[in-house]
């Protein structure tokens, strides 16, 4: 990523920080969410891989640096910045949460302590990266709750906030439980399985229906998924069956996909297809697949594009990244908010995870085993430590994660009752006396 | 742009249109968006410069190839498919309309006619590309439109979806009418302004708020815009007017900003700083903008994050892309869908703008002077014809052009009446033969 991926203020900040010779200093930010979106009960964390990938590789070129330079912000800063950015390295520790831990408000997906210029640049990056990333995440584990034990599939590139918005969605829909993607970019980089087959456009051009399935199956064999909608749902259905091969099975793209799926479902068995499978698509959401799911459709698997890419119903959440602590040993200094919706709490922190609680507390603290420190250094003065998950780990470890969960927290619906996040002892020692000093 | 950012199935299909020795058949799409989103009377077109440079581009490399070869989708396909990936270019025509255009739904924003495995691949990204920026670029018009002369700078990079979206969103709504961004890399890549001084992190950086400000106003002098709410806004303001050096001006980020801007207004008039200028930010959007306007809060500029990098209330439109033609001369078939909600109109078109209001028609038409053909050709056989406009010459153009439309149509709500939309008598027979034949 460009090292001018990030909002200028962070760069006349780093200016400002270097004219003020702060550069020794060290900061801590934390970034997290202050609320949950509508209806959310959790947030799935993705994205970490990306956030990590980018501070390793950060660095200042001379066409960035000429760009700075002839910006009326940069004209009062003395030449050694310049010379400070094309040395940029980061060199901080970053701990974060593994991919596909469900969080809550207030708890850290990831903290960042280093030099203070060296933690302010990253911030828009940090938090547009694992902002999308989560989000997705999220989004997909309600579909895939909906589905209950269908195979969703992401098709929504075409409808995401970018190209490249398509592939994190679709990386992200994966870890959050989806089966696999359409986006082939995404297969290729990151190991997901990929789908598709053809669209109306395919049937279009040929002169009729059954001419367009033979090539189909030509082409693909038992791996046939046959979009009957194009013309007629029901006659597709008898088109694809009468063709005689064996295939994988149909698509249907609109129209009442309860009484549609009934009535093809009926076609294909007595054609001598009860094996071939029925995916639905066409605007889904989590919604539409617990009634389609509730009405006892025979659907086997869904495919699920602009809700799921572009998280619709919650497009954003208010990720943030706030500064916790200042300086080094006797040097330090704790910060917060106490603002009355912008509190935030001060000092790096942990997340230690028990059956069905969590406990926010010191970074330092230790707890007695039976709970789960959530936050593990994943960049330590600046090198990566441990080895990556792949995709498939951390959609593995968010599938059992969200298993452990209190069953009501998987509600499509907001719950009564969120879940319960402790503050221990030390932590809120620590916040009284920043307030008493802040006050 | 990588050649396998695109849905699988545009690749499965292509590997069928070269099995079924189709490679010489032209086909022509159209994107278009089918309705407008809520609230909204128009869309105003944008993305078609990466549009262009993403088909100019398309290459297909080793690596791609060996990916696509491994996959079961690919085991029947002949060796030759892959041969014709690696000679893979963009041979075809397109026609577009400039970015900054208003559109309505069902005119195409782009036309493309190219051999239809050419034509089919690109369609994903395409889409993603169009739609995006196009989303932008209007929620850009509509919140410009409230600020009713003041300036807007587009602050949501940070909540985008994915940094890269975060450059597009910026660029889109640069196009939109905003003043610039913060997004630097956006700066430097397209030319657009670039905005930012100092966000919490650095207030809180330093002992207290004055050497705070003191260090910012040795960095920036009269550029200097001081952030005034970390602690106690009024408080803020006076510390800016106390320093005696002449600023840019002050922003306000929180609490009750009609309350806010009046007595902050105050305070620098008396401490004469007349000219010092108001900012506010923190998650506006067009209708608190417009009660803002309308309360007379003595406001110069505003920020806008979250809401516009994602087009919050519509993050997205169903822009689709269409096959309206397919072969050539004799063999040419006009085809559309005349399903209840996804009806389409066959036939290549071309959209003729009058006074106030618009005429669709076949692409070959020419119309009396007093109307202007907004479909123009970008690329022809492949190479791209004329000059692209600068980002800010479509900013211009989009003003000019939203300046022209029915005052009623620039209302933030929808309009009872919406523009009016003609079809041609050419195309209302041709629509009329292609029902016939497929009914």
């Amino acid at each position: 990523m460009n090292a001018l991926l990030t909002d200028l203020y962070q760069l006349t900040m780093a200016a400002g920080y270097w004219q003020a010779g702060k550069l020794e200093e060290t900061a801590t930010f934390e970034l997290f969410v202050r609320r949950l979106p509508p209806n959310r009960n959790f947030i799935l964390a993705a994205g970490l891989q990306q956030a990590v990938e980018y501070l390793l590789n950060l660095r200042f070129g001379e066409e960035e640096i000429g760009y700075l330079k002839q910006l009326p912000q940069f004209q009062r800063v003395g030449e050694g910045f310049f010379d400070t950015l094309r040395a940029f390295r980061f060199t901080g520790d970053v701990f974060a949460v593994r991919e596909g831990t469900p969080l809550f408000p207030g708890e850290p997906i990831l903290t960042l302590r280093a030099p203070i210029m060296e933690a302010q640049i990253p911030e828009t990056c940090l938090l547009s990266t694992v902002g999308f990333q989560t989000l997705v995440a999220t989004k997909a584990a309600r579909i895939v709750e909906a589905a209950g034990g269908r195979s969703v599939v992401e098709f929504g590139t075409r409808r995401a906030h970018s190209p490249e918005a398509g592939v994190l969605a679709a990386r992200a829909a994966f870890i959050g439980g989806c089966a696999g993607t359409s986006n082939t970019l995404s297969g290729m980089r990151y190991g997901i399985p990929v789908f598709g087959t053809a669209a109306h456009s395919w049937v279009q051009s040929f002169p009729n229906e059954i001419e367009a399935f033979r090539q189909l199956q030509n082409l693909l064999g038992p791996k046939t998924t046959y979009l009957i909608d194009t013309y007629d749902t029901l006659e597709g259905a008898k088109r694809a069956a009468f063709l005689g091969e064996p295939f994988w099975g149909v698509r249907l793209d609109s129209g009442n996909l309860v009484e549609l799926s009934r009535a093809v479902r009926a076609i294909l068995d007595e054609a001598g297809f009860p094996d071939a499978k029925i995916m639905a698509t066409g605007d889904l959401n989590e919604y539409k697949i617990l009634e389609l799911v509730a009405a006892g459709a025979p659907i086997d698997s869904f495919g699920v594009g602009t809700e799921l890419a572009t998280s619709s119903d919650a497009p954003s959440h208010g990720a943030v990244y706030k500064l916790v602590e200042l300086g080094n040993g006797e040097q330090r200094r704790y910060t917060a908010k106490f603002s009355h919706e912008k509190a935030t709490l001060p000092g790096a922190k942990q997340i230690f995870r028990f059956a069905d609680s969590d406990v926010l507390a010191r970074a330092n603290e230790t707890f007695a085993p039976g709970c789960e420190a959530l936050l593990r250094p994943v960049i330590v003065r600046g090198e990566a430590v441990g080895r990556e998950p792949s995709c498939a780990e951390s959609r593995e470890y968010a599938r059992a994660s969200v298993e452990r969960l209190p069953k009501k927290l998987r509600s499509l619906f907001e719950c009564e009752q969120p879940y319960r996040i402790d503050r221990s002892a030390s932590l809120i020692k620590l916040s009284e006396e920043v307030s008493r000093r802040e006050r």
